[in-house]
């Protein structure tokens, strides 16, 4: 490893220090380090030519990076600033050991599958972006119900009358589609999990579909609707508009030090971590 | 009874001539009739004279014309032009004969429990509504998880992560209670049901709580939220805003001719008939 | 108050060394002690003649008393030995200044509704208990699902396909009907509670009765079949039996020092230290 | 293919008549035909030298022949005499046309994964069994939770206080592990998923593990607890068994006619069908 980006959270008062540090400690290690941050208009990360990205901030932060950097080949390697995350490696308190054997090679990388959506008007595409959670077609503003057509593999499957229907990812499995009510899946498995959010009498059993599933998700009753990906900011649907959910050809890469079972061994830990009380 | 009032939902496109006719039907008993829509800028229905209410339309027509008649003393008779509804008590086949029944005096009024609901802003009520069915403290159109804190008879509860909260009412036990995971409650119970909506990693309970129970329901996070009272128009929140449910001094009033165990016995025949597929 | 009855649960170590302590206490205070034990054989608590019923143990204990103190009038006070409880009024550490301020008459006492269960062979009784909690009409060993019919008030309501059905009082609403996915009571409402366990693909709203329903509850599949009140041993159902739950004219009553709304305050709290890991 | 085996449910009055007729038409067409019941003491089904299974009745007839059928080559054609099922591909109406297809080569061999259950207690392994659709370590008769420790790959996850663990396949998704609130999985799908029954305050969430996984499910607390596979009689577990659930090597194979993306277009259908209301 030559050059190493650090991206941070400028939000966390924590970060930015902390990002300054681990530059000079990179750097003193003879590493050609560029600082990256995760907010607007701050220069995106230049992830192009890193080897390595190191993420100081919580799962969202990682979120952003992973989609600048799905592109590429360069793993990622989060710090945890926020609350305990599912996608960190590494605390403030341990960077250094966890850095130095990354460094060293003493690490493996995981690969996690994204899902790519795809907005289509007519027979135009509006809107494509990937994803590392989930993406959510759901209502606008106002807490009603809305009615999706779902049609797996060009076959039609059911209308739901909901909130909202969540694809996730395995990684995304443990964000908002578990929320909505959905299952964990293992970070390896290529699945691709429906989860229907607030179902009113109609199906309300999550789905868990094999890679490869075409999910086709349209709104059907003219009501405002809205696409969120990644929990970023909503992208508002036309009536004639359908999106279509489906495995990425990219991936989010990120660099391990734990035995590869940590997940489950250490799921409890983060889920009652992250309860707010 | 003396005057009836008929009111219709012009966007059935049935109800108008049905309108016409129950109009003229009545008329030839020699009641007095006055006609009202359920959608603006039509004349509210002159509900303030009236001894009966006649809604042709659904369960949202039925829920418009119970916000006007509250505040008064005449029952409300709903002709069901919506699918299977859980408020009306004729459907268009049989309205002679029920109607005929109620103006007959062989009918019984059952009284349901409102919900007031009061958004303060510091010391200042910004805005206060009754609710039927519900009062939601929701997201805005992003589908990402708001915090609300609440507390109960001014003790603090919890804090919740969540899409939104629902507060409702024995007869908002059916709606969007329902698909948030809420039980399902006797029409004539004074409870207040509580049910986070898509709860992350906080207490997914839903909690029955005694008539006169406080409930108060106020965003945390500085987030984008808004409160929906019966399913209509959304009340943008300020990070400062509170939200207060409690027990209304007003009900709605239906006119009922089946027997009074009706709920129970109709219950899954409704449940089921409301599925969409 | 003149005479004290102190039940212990013999099962747990420390209860009775803490029992002849606290009965010392008392006695020192010039006030008749008597002693009871949980568990069979040994005799069971005097509490006929007592003014008070000081338990030593964990909610278990604390049901077994309500059964034998159900149709008297003495309170019961417990002192928790086990998990943090949902029943309990001290702890080990003060019980000293609860079981003071009651003696000096500074509490309140809460009454608890129970449900009367009843099981039917024919036009025949053959068995009826008081339940706290809860009664459960469930499968047998085998993990399979049994067809159970359920009528509420003499109407047919379904028939359900589940391992079983909890009919709860709100005391039992924070224990297995909570399980099965029920909604929690505050303790006050004189509801009952109908939570289906694993329902497969019929009904699973879980339903809230007015006191006075009167639940029947009857296999229909000849399938082994078993009811359980409280927890206790199971009653083993014939294929013609009925089970029919509705309130119980006893009542359970606790002796309380803290303030009336205790319950809301301190439920995350209780919730979240009963989990097991 | 040359010879057929026709297995009949006996307990279904239309099954032996309909399996009679069906070998007749077999024995027409100059096939060796050889019976089986899927019923003890009756011979079992002589699957060793068969080509094809065919089965008539409900999905447990299925589920039975699968057992007996899993370490041998020749796929099951299930012709449903029970509720709408999960697994049949013929009904009584059209038998002849899906087993012609079936005999003319115009089909397709659907290849499900089952898994394979293995008691031990201490280092003896006293129980091993492979399952198409689930293994479940529950409660007895006595409606109260058990507690259970689970481990995954070796690794401590949690403990369960719970009626029982399911351990489904994908085609076990459909059935207790559904009615426990767990996912829906394609059919192709190779993973395990696991759901805990009625989890009383710990982890609620159904996991999907990847094939592969090795899950050990302990009792804990010495209450009595029982194995059931595939819904057939409960293997009771002694306080220091242990049940292992893994990918069995073997595998049920399904003749199919339906074109390969029929699950999802038929499955609200099937759902909805099972529904005893």
């Amino acid at each position: 490893m030559k050059q190493i980006c650090v991206v941070y959270n400028p939000r966390i008062p924590q970060a930015a220090p902390l990002a300054e540090e681990v530059a000079r400690w990179l750097e003193a290690k003879k590493l050609k380090v560029s600082l990256g941050s995760t907010e607007e208009p701050s220069p995106k990360p230049p992830v192009k030519d890193c080897d390595l990205l190191l993420v100081l901030g919580g799962d969202g932060s990682i979120l952003r990076t992973a989609h600048a950097a799905a592109a590429h080949q360069a793993p990622i390697l989060g710090v945890n600033l926020g609350r305990v995350g599912f996608l960190a490696e590494a605390r403030p308190e341990n960077w250094q050991d966890v850095v130095s054997s990354v460094l060293d090679g003493r690490h493996w990388v995981e690969e996690r599958m994204m899902l790519r959506v795809t907005v289509r008007r007519g027979s135009k595409v509006v809107a494509q972006e990937d994803a590392l959670n989930d993406a959510v077609v759901g209502r606008g503003t106002q807490a009603r119900i809305i009615r999706l057509r779902v049609e797996i593999d060009g076959q039609p499957m059911t209308e739901y009358a909901v909130d909202g229907i969540v694809g996730a990812t395995a990684t995304g499995s443990t964000a908002y589609a578990l929320a909505a009510g959905g299952p964990i899946l293992s970070p390896e498995a290529r699945s691709i999990v429906l989860v229907p959010v607030a179902p009113h009498l109609c199906a309300p059993w999550p789905l868990v579909l094999a890679e490869g599933s075409r999910i086709l998700i349209a709104p059907t009753d003219g009501r405002e609707a809205a696409l969120t990906v990644d929990g970023d900011r909503p992208f508002e649907l036309s009536p004639s508009d359908s999106v279509l959910v489906e495995t990425s050809p990219l991936t989010t890469r990120f660099a391990r030090v734990q035995e590869k079972e940590y997940f489950h061994r250490t799921l409890m830990a983060r889920l009652v971590a992250r309860r707010p009380d």
